[in-house]
């Protein structure tokens, strides 16, 4: 998308043409468009713009296509906007961006409601293949990014009109439900989408109401499971253009690795499941205000230290405070390396019956829905089995390329949790590779961001198709290597604890003996 | 429109990719398209239709825009049919085509409905410039052509969807009101065109109903005055690619001219008035069954002899009638060298008013409507003045390129009346030049059949578009010796009667005394 000012040449008796040629050679002299195709429905007032400021007028074009969106007559100063929008499966992100300055006017975000019809990508695309199915799963998503659109224009009083492009990032399956494709090839061997990159269109097409002018573009996707929400999450990482070797890790429902440089990359995915984003967790919630974000186990008291996004009372535990809590009753021994509960060490906090055992977090007294904020086994279980996935997936791939953890240079943290996360719990369930936390950023939803970065350029743009055929995919559901591993990961912190010596050290040092 | 069948690769394990990615690739090998656009309509259906037959489809492809508009399973057995559409200032003329074998299966006719607004391109100008105008001009001229359509297709008992293009010709101002778009400044100094050649589209956005798969294609005009039927007329001729110096006329409501052979061509335009189609004439009508076509007037009783389309009685006078009766009375001493009726020579066929003059040519005995068909004074005169445009035209146009009409290879014909037109009456009245009859073509309907050609041929509607962009145009209305010459042709056949030695002959040797 480019918007400019060119001035097009006047006809006369000696010079006569058309307009719409003159406009189309202004278009090429000025923003280097050979061919703009011009829609007949800008044509229709085509006549009037021109003549309304002596032949000067501003034009919004859409270089990937060629295509001229919009024409305003002089040098407008009405602005442009765009929104970038991240489809994750459990949550959805859009910004409102001034196309001028970049700024983000305001955002919104909401959980992505196609949940109530399958927790992940599989169940999903089970869903999607039932009568109806997915013209439902379309539906509800297309309605929920309507109502996250109203309440942006709402809440900023910008002109719907002026709102010109949407780019939209997302894995694979996300996008298929998006623009009403069958995803159910992606599940089935030999696993291919039906499309990485779709044809950009407009709003209408894809059925967003209230910006009817606007231009829909996507982000190019690697393979069924490394969708464009990676190449997204790279390229708002600067790894494509780095020499040193880094690891790209985005952690959301559906855990995505990308290891390499600006020489070559190579990517996999896991499934995590929803735990990471708080879901699959009875007091589980996003990371928005009132998530339980950070969490201190008293050594004697097994009272509960927390830290509030937001301040205030909470609600519930988010993604990045599961990962504290999990880290630290293994740290405090109110769980053993299996994550089920120690019994006998006098916690009061603990509330068992026959079924499950509850560790209490927040007394209903002190939370914001009156209700205990609490964690129970099978919610652990959730979390080591996300974060069992998350570590065989960095090992498998690793070892793919013949590189061990201590090759990386960097490692990027993606994901709605990554903002809040403590590294070092992370390294102490064994989630994360076990070196110095120095090496490792948070650079929170990069697929919103890269989407972002690619609404504003179009340089951005081309290079997020190029981080996306550069990605070498490796397919890790027919592999056995990341199931062993996957098993391996079971415990805390692995099963082979000379992955993770520091952590041992640090277990050692809190005099916490180990079940063998 | 091109329509193949390929074959799409497999994927594999190993060679996975989208399945958009490897149909591409299908048609970039077959078809040599490169970056082919596939609509998110398309992609949704890919899927099954790709598994349908083992990945055989039969694809249809939009080569100008390289757009996939349809994709079937298999090697389809499904007929692909396509419209042919001329849009006249007085008639519409639409084929159905196979586009396999290029038979035209059906055609219909009607007239314009715009005519009810302004007989002329000015007129309709004029009412388009009215509040709300365009849009009713648009609207009654799409709803002929659905209704055009719609009796194809019943007739036809052919399946809607199996229509996959439509192509239009028309003039200038016929395209602009046909895609609602302000025709104002065609007629204002410096007479431009918003669009010579509109961007193609799909039927739905431009209002045509029924043929919802199809796209609609228009032939690239030359000028405000020289429209894309003249570049389909010219088309149809072969004077594109012949070294003989042939002259195009286009016979319609606007007269147009273009003068050339293969190395140049230059073009004009003349306003007529509608009496070759049969309008502006009290007994006119289009040359359709039941239209007078012929006349020969008995020099004695000064009856006439008529020769009917179709057989059958007569309903009218058509514009090929119109002009042989115009030459006969003026041979046969009934009207005079101003088109006036001579009320001295005993001609009981003469009905005289105090304003009019009127000639039954049939008795209302021998009609089909039961009314006398009869010419007037008004008439004729309506009909001088075309033909003194159209030789007008001619002469002014051949002395721009210093050239006369004796240096003419070839002269066709274009327009309604070409067909039944007999040459040697259009000469006596001095409408076209006095050379050798051997040297006229008679062509009919000239832009309805370029319109067929470029609808069956890439090629040729490429051509159509060379032949558009290859043509001089020039401008009468600002021209003073066009006036001179039209108003020296508001005589029988030319105030100077040297331009027409043949002719002159001619009414010596019948003993005509010419007044001087």
């Amino acid at each position: 998308i480019k918007r400019e000012t060119v001035v097009v040449k006047k006809p006369s008796i000696g010079y006569g043409t058309s307009d719409l040629f003159r406009l189309k050679k202004s278009i090429r002299e000025n923003l280097g468009i050979e061919n703009c195709i011009v829609p007949i429905h800008i044509i229709r007032k085509l006549p009037l713009v021109l003549r309304e400021k002596d032949w000067e007028v501003t034009v919004t074009v859409d270089k990937e296509n060629s295509t001229l969106i919009d024409i305003q007559p002089g040098r407008t100063s009405k602005k442009s906007y765009g929104l970038a929008l991240d489809i994750g499966t459990t949550s959805l992100v859009i910004y409102l961006v001034d196309l001028e300055n970049g700024k983000i006017i305001s955002s919104e975000s909401e959980y992505n409601p196609q949940i109530k019809f399958g927790e992940d990508i599989i169940n999903r695309i089970i869903y999607a293949n039932r009568k109806g199915g997915l013209e439902k799963l379309r539906e509800v998503i297309i309605d929920s990014i309507n109502n996250l659109i109203w309440r942006l224009l709402f809440n900023s009083h910008i002109d719907a009109d002026s709102i010109v492009s949407m780019m939209v990032s997302g894995n694979s399956t996300m996008m298929h439900l998006f623009y009403g494709v069958p995803p159910r090839y992606i599940r089935e061997e030999p696993y291919v989408t039906v499309a990485n990159k779709f044809s950009s269109s407009t709003a209408k097409e894809v059925g967003i109401k209230h910006i009817k002018n606007a231009y829909v573009y996507n982000i190019q996707g690697v393979a069924s499971y490394l969708g464009g929400d990676i190449a997204s999450g790279i390229l708002a990482t600067d790894m494509y253009r780095e020499k040193e070797l880094a690891l790209f890790l985005d952690l959301g429902t559906n855990g995505e690795l990308v290891v390499g440089n600006s020489e070559w990359m190579m990517g996999c995915s896991c499934s995590a499941g929803p735990a990471f984003e708080g879901g699959g967790v009875k007091c589980g919630i996003r990371a928005v205000d009132g998530a339980i974000e950070k969490i201190s186990i008293s050594q004697k008291t097994y009272k509960c230290q927390i830290e509030v996004i937001g301040g205030g009372k909470p609600r519930g535990i988010c993604g990045s405070g599961l990962i504290d809590v999990v880290g630290e009753m293994y740290l405090k021994g109110v769980i053993d390396r299996k994550g089920k509960f120690n019994k006998d060490i006098g916690n009061k906090y603990l509330r068992c019956t026959d079924d499950d055992c509850q560790y209490i977090l927040v007394n209903g007294k002190n939370s914001a829905t009156g209700e205990d904020i609490y964690i129970s086994e099978v919610d652990i279980d959730n979390l080591i089995r996300a974060k069992a996935a998350i570590y065989a997936g960095i090992k498998t791939l690793l070892e793919e390329v013949d590189l061990s953890v201590y090759d990386l240079d960097k490692i990027y943290i993606a994901g709605g949790l990554g903002k809040h996360l403590n590294t070092r719990n992370a390294i102490i369930i064994g989630m994360l590779p076990d070196v110095d936390v120095a090496k490792y950023f948070f650079m929170g939803n990069t697929s919103v961001t890269g989407a972002y970065l690619s609404l504003l350029s179009e340089d951005k743009y081309r290079q997020s198709s190029k981080i996306a055929e550069h990605i070498t995919y490796i397919e890790l559901s027919v592999n056995m290597k990341f199931m062993d591993r996957y098993v391996a990961g079971l415990f805390l912190p692995y099963t082979d604890m000379k992955d993770f010596p520091t952590v041992e050290e640090c277990l050692y040092s809190l005099d916490i003996k180990l079940k063998k």
